[in-house]
């Protein structure tokens, strides 16, 4: 995919989804990143591994694999941070790559009871091994 | 369902969720209502026939079932309103029944290129006739 879309971060991977992004694992639908951005602890976004805009563009098959994909890193951000809800958010109006964004909400705690902001820009990780030690407690359980 | 939980909007129906939904139709694995606040021309929530917390809970069968309702409910906005994209968000943190926010978005307009407000309590349609003049567009693409 690197080449027909070499502006898209999904598509190009590198430095242009390290950005906002640490690749927690491959999924058979999906590339699983961790969110830098860690306001909410464990949010991750999940991106397809076809360049479409939206999830009705891909054949029934191929969406139930994509959303099943999802469920799973929902499941595993459950049972890796115990958040009181996750919520699951697919925007990207100025972009051309399905991904969901999976955003733990713990309650009482910040942006409990509301959407979610993109990026609320106030808690980037940065530390390559700060990064891994949250990814890692991800992928043990997707892995497992 | 009315019984088992008489405060949640999904389960209850009636005034309770008459608040913010107009009902347009119901599908195989939900019901399909248009949102009051018509910000966005188009809005939706798709509402799963069961009370669960998050689609996780769901059978893959299941969750499968909803989802492709969504898809549907989502290609019929595509369809009657010609968004540029729609953005589909699940949030629910203070409630527990399954829906899925569809949010038709328009280039350069409302909201576009980023996130969308729970409720931008701006442009609350409450005349029935306008109400239902803007669901028959959708139902009648979801019952075509």
């Amino acid at each position: 995919m690197h080449t027909e879309h070499p502006d898209c971060a999904y598509c190009a991977k590198g430095e242009l989804v390290e950005r906002f992004g640490y690749e927690i694992c491959q999924l058979p639908a999906s590339t699983v990143y961790l969110f830098k951005e860690q306001s909410h602890p464990g949010r991750c976004i999940v991106a397809s591994k076809h360049h479409v805009s939206e999830m009705i563009e891909l054949s029934p098959a191929e969406r139930q694999a994509f959303l099943e994909d999802v469920a799973t890193v929902a499941s595993a951000i459950h049972r890796a941070f115990h958040p009181d809800k996750v919520n699951y958010g697919m925007y990207g109006d100025t972009g051309h790559h399905l991904h969901m964004h999976l955003c733990p909400k713990y309650k009482d705690q910040f942006e409990w009871g509301g959407v979610f902001a993109m990026d609320p820009d106030l808690k980037k990780l940065q530390d390559p091994a700060e990064l891994e030690a949250v990814a890692a407690k991800i992928r043990a359980i997707l892995q497992a």
